[in-house]
């Protein structure tokens, strides 16, 4: 509650909820500082994939120098991270999530889970990162439960099923989400499994 | 040569050099319609990483519809295809060169080797795509070999060393570039040098 001078008293939860929600960086540019410092520190090889454009014209000022002046979003076919770590090919989707209660299914493209469906045929470890914005939690849970739980005809990811399938990021100085330690702990539970 | 009417006599070599050089398609769009083809007969998940683009300025005439009105292109950091095959992390560049007696270093970025080094010493497969369009061969080269040659100063990989330590290839119907079955070939290699 502030007072004000003229008497006038304002309640700012909802000022304090966004401050909430806004405190930290977005997720894309937390993966991708925690990617930079992954390569730099030789601890694997994972990118963001350039955003799909359809270029329509490009105009040569100077001859080196090449502007595109008509471009239109493509819709990506494949997720937006993928790379290479202790042997495996790594492939997530991140998405971020307003919802209190649950994860919509409604912000994956249907492509993208058959995208995910099909590098787990070929071997890679495939997941998806969310973080709850609200809570300012970021889970990262195999891509396989995921998409069962999809072709359930489920339309959300419930808040307290993602708590208790997948894994809780720790949150660091630097890298800013350490998620290659949960990879980890993906990669042990995925050879308990085999065994 | 060519009998005019008129008594000109035009020597057409250049012309028929050409012919030869675009007897095909381009080795980009073989390489998608390739991937293509492997995807939907589940062989692997190869994909191009689309091309990165800064955006400067988007338009939106409609609330659904976003038109990107300055744009410049990125200098490429990874290689431009990468996906995973048989549980493998596959990572390759892949380049058309008009010279008939060698492959100049100058078509690939730094960062582009410093890249393949780097998911070489995570596990990946990398490799690289060459075709010499003049003789319309397409050669599929280890990448430890091209980075090990790059670093011993050299401007060029030699045609006769891309024939003797690459493996062509082989150029059928459908896919147009089957290049996996050449994956193939360099994975069996692989296997028996660490016998």
């Amino acid at each position: 509650m502030i007072k004000y001078p003229n008497g006038i008293r304002k309640n700012n939860t909802k000022c304090l909820k966004q401050s909430v929600a806004n405190r930290g960086m977005t997720l894309e540019k937390e993966l991708n500082l925690s990617n930079e410092y992954y390569l730099q520190a030789n601890i694997c090889n994972i990118h963001k994939k350039p955003t799909p454009v359809q270029i329509v014209s490009v105009d040569y000022p100077e001859r080196s120098k090449a502007r595109i002046c008509e471009a239109y979003f493509k819709t990506p076919s494949t997720t937006d991270y993928n790379g290479v770590y202790r042997g495996f090919a790594i492939d997530f989707e991140a998405k971020e999530c307003n919802c209190k209660t649950s994860f919509p299914f409604a912000l994956i493209h249907p492509h993208q889970i058959k995208h995910l469906e099909s590098v787990i045929f070929h071997g890679a470890i495939a997941f998806l990162i969310i973080r709850f914005t609200q809570y300012d939690e970021t889970y990262l849970i195999d891509a396989t439960k995921v998409c069962y739980k999809y072709h359930q005809k489920r339309r959300s990811l419930p808040y307290s099923w993602c708590q208790k399938n997948g894994y809780l990021i720790r949150r660091t100085f630097s890298p800013p989400l350490d998620y290659i330690k949960t990879v980890d702990q993906l990669l042990k539970e995925k050879e308990n499994e085999k065994i």
